[in-house]
């Protein structure tokens, strides 16, 4: 499923299992996790540290509170450009460099930009460690763009657009979904950027995007593996710790959403479609926005709805009425602004879309109605902390988690407590989660369908975007 | 209907009125109109002269190339906010003694924004043309503001939102379809603004952007009247002329609007909804932006299918079937970046919006298919250019023709030579218009239903998102 829009540089994670659980490791509270280190250099550069000895490597990751939704106005996809550009070499270390000796190292790199942040990784031996250390502070002010890097790698990315979204149905949907969900918020706008806009980016909005946000104290390193605290403090020092801090960063103050008023609901009509699906984006909040125990309730909500075969939709769509051949939900925690709550599913043959949401929106408005039972709640919530316990098992996903939510708004401290939030959300929270957020008006329902000449597909219907449906109350 | 929207500070000009013709009036050319005169003075402001010596009174306009699609993201509201801080004094003139001084010379005062300007306006005796160009003159640069006139004034602009939009189930709706309509476009945003953004402009806000985009450079004057044009020249160097040009006033280019790629629909519930209402909303060009014929089409389709008891909308939907009690269509050619052309209809009694929806769909349909007759074609060209005559004389419209066509990146001889350009539209023209822009995928539907309890209103159904339903076809 798509969860918030990342721009992966690299194919060396996988994005939907490193967000599948949010920021969701479990640690000290389970006596089993890991202990964090949390520094912060004199140039306000934050330093995590998450050990991990069972192989003599690190992994190591720089993450920038700058994302898509800083851009300004008209410049969408500058964030994931600056990104690209990040690799076009310093007076210091020339285009390639970086990369070479990190591959020489037997290494793996990658970098990444959602709407909320940018950030860059190193998979190397552990006594590479500094070294890398030293190429990334080196790149974070010394960056040497020129035309003759700056034109072609546009071109990068606007076939990067090309395979991502325009080639792909499913992403050209999550784009319209999301420009139709955000009304206000930069959230609406794509991380890769609208195409029309990535054509007119040139050298002098990357390097004033560079300059505006690029500096220590925009900045988190996080590095997991072996090395021991003191010593990657020390490193750190050496290397970021040489740079001034930059004199302008100012807090993150995005547009927001006004309050959501209208159900909405579009089709997307591709001829490569081969199977019609629904998805559904519902406004929530993310941790960063939401009162306390919220959050968490909508993450068990989510899973007891739709997270695999066991889950309300799974088992009442596929299973029991056999209308569908996959169906789930999902929510997404680390925003830093609001959220998205996700539901979908793919119609049986002979099913239609209309017929397949009526089905889904009975399994939400029994939900919401019923709420959920002692036994599915515990279930749930087991199995959302033992994954994430699992999950600990990664190392690249131990140092994403962490930095994903200090780019959140959350701390390394609420992602210690989470597994402690969840075991303490009750029956009466999840119920009161899909009442609150499960609100038609707070959504967008798109449609999915094969693109067929005018005269054939008035078979297909559109989506209802009724307001005080089924499952709908009002808050 | 809801054209472009357009907050109107005092009520003596009918909106509706004024732009239901866009920029239309025919003069020149009809061997009929008045000569119009087009100044520009050394420090770049605009002067267009209008005559009419009909009476003695001459209405006199500023128009500032500035609207709300100008704001920073986050300062919703704040072009219309400082239109009303206009009328706050300056050093030379106090807070009301502009006012006063109109009041006391028997005239009419008013001041109106929209996404695309903001104007100031005075209907007054011929004989005071000078002295209202002077305390215009001196308002453009030399206004003073506190936070103690600031602070009530957002309260009053907080308070006119509440009335004409969070009490206006229609324009509640117009905000969610044009939040709906425009992905990118600042277009998307209401003029009055978003109410969570109002709640925060400040002083400094509102003089920041006085600051940037007020100055005789970015200003037009359009004087329409019992005045020499000589004369109005005069005066207007006289006053306006001592003013230094803006060093810093760049082109206006705001955000643009991605291809249109999904057909979109939205529900507004409103429990003070007596009369159920259907909207459509479609994506198109305006004057400024369409190729050479184009826009001049839009307006005669929108003419035929939907101006009037004959048009074709209105036959078909409220004399024949009896499906609706009102139907129409329009267009509105004067944006600086995209417009729209409007589809909109009631349902008859027991009627519900998807049988209307689908009745529209299958005139647009008919329309797209079979094209419009020469009888049709003829009349609806006619009867524009013969509107646009007549409404010649109302001088003060006149003034806002001249004012918004200029301000919509249109010249005086585009208005002039309007009439011959809608004479020279054919009906290949009007059929390939519709064709075009009439396509789903551009287009976004609202329902307006009454909000009722949740176990009631599934009876209502909700607007088909349909893509390639009838009366699409693809460009």
């Amino acid at each position: 499923m798509d969860f918030r829009q990342l721009v992966e540089r690299a194919g060396a994670m996988t994005v939907a299992a490193a967000l599948a659980l949010s920021f969701a490791p479990a640690n000290a509270a389970e006596q089993s996790g890991p202990k964090i280190s949390d520094f912060k250099l004199d140039n306000g550069l934050e330093l995590v540290v998450i050990p991990d000895h069972r192989a003599p490597v690190v992994t190591h990751m720089i993450w920038y509170k700058v994302g898509a939704a800083d851009e300004t106005a008209g410049k969408s996809g500058l964030a994931h450009f600056l990104e690209h550009l990040m690799f076009k070499g310093t007076a210091k270390n020339p285009a390639g460099r970086f990369s070479q000796v990190v591959a020489g190292m037997g290494g793996q790199e990658n970098a990444f930009t959602s709407s909320d942040y940018t950030g860059y990784y190193q998979r190397v031996p552990s006594e590479k460690l500094k070294q890398v250390m030293s190429f990334e502070a080196d790149r974070m002010t010394g960056l040497v763009l020129t035309d003759a890097v700056v034109l072609p790698e546009r071109d990068v990315i606007l076939e990067e657009r090309n395979q991502r979204m325009e080639n792909n149905p499913r992403a050209r949907l999550g784009e319209q979904m999301d420009a139709a969900l955000f009304l206000n918020s930069p959230y609406g706008r794509p991380v890769i950027g609208w195409r029309h806009e990535m054509e007119g980016l040139t050298k002098d909005d990357a390097i004033g995007f560079y300059r505006r946000f690029y500096g220590p104290n925009n900045a988190v390193v996080v590095v997991a593996g072996d090395i021991e605290p003191e010593q990657a403090l020390a490193f750190a020092k050496e290397t970021y710790g040489a740079l001034k801090p930059h004199a302008d960063i100012a807090p993150r103050a995005r547009p927001q959403e006004p309050p959501p008023a209208a159900a909405r609901s579009l089709t997307l009509a591709d001829p490569r479609v081969e199977q019609p699906t629904l998805q559904r984006s519902y406004l929530v909040p993310s941790f960063h926005t939401a009162q306390a125990g919220e959050s968490e309730a909508l993450e068990v909500l989510a899973h007891i709805l739709g997270a695999g075969s066991n889950s309300r939709l799974y088992r009442a769509l596929v299973v029991d009425k056999h209308v569908a051949t996959s169906a789930g939900a999902y929510y997404d925690s680390s925003a830093y602004d609001l959220s998205k709550f996700g539901v979908y599913g793919a119609p049986a043959e002979g099913v239609s879309l209309p017929q397949l949401e009526a089905d889904i929106d009975a399994v939400i408005a029994d939900m919401i109605d019923k709420g959920v039972s002692d036994d599915e709640l515990e279930r749930s919530k087991s199995r959302l902390v033992a994954d994430a316990i699992y999950a600990q098992d990664n190392q690249a996903m131990m140092a994403r988690w962490y930095g994903q939510a200090l780019m959140s708004g959350a701390t390394v401290n609420d992602v210690q407590k989470w597994p402690e939030r969840i075991r303490a959300v009750t029956a009466a929270q999840v119920k009161d989660a899909a009442l609150k957020w499960l609100d038609r008006k707070r959504s967008v329902t798109g449609y999915l369908v094969k693109e067929t000449t005018p005269a054939v597909n008035k078979a297909e219907q559109a989506p209802p975007a009724k307001s005080g449906s089924t499952g709908e109350k009002r808050s």
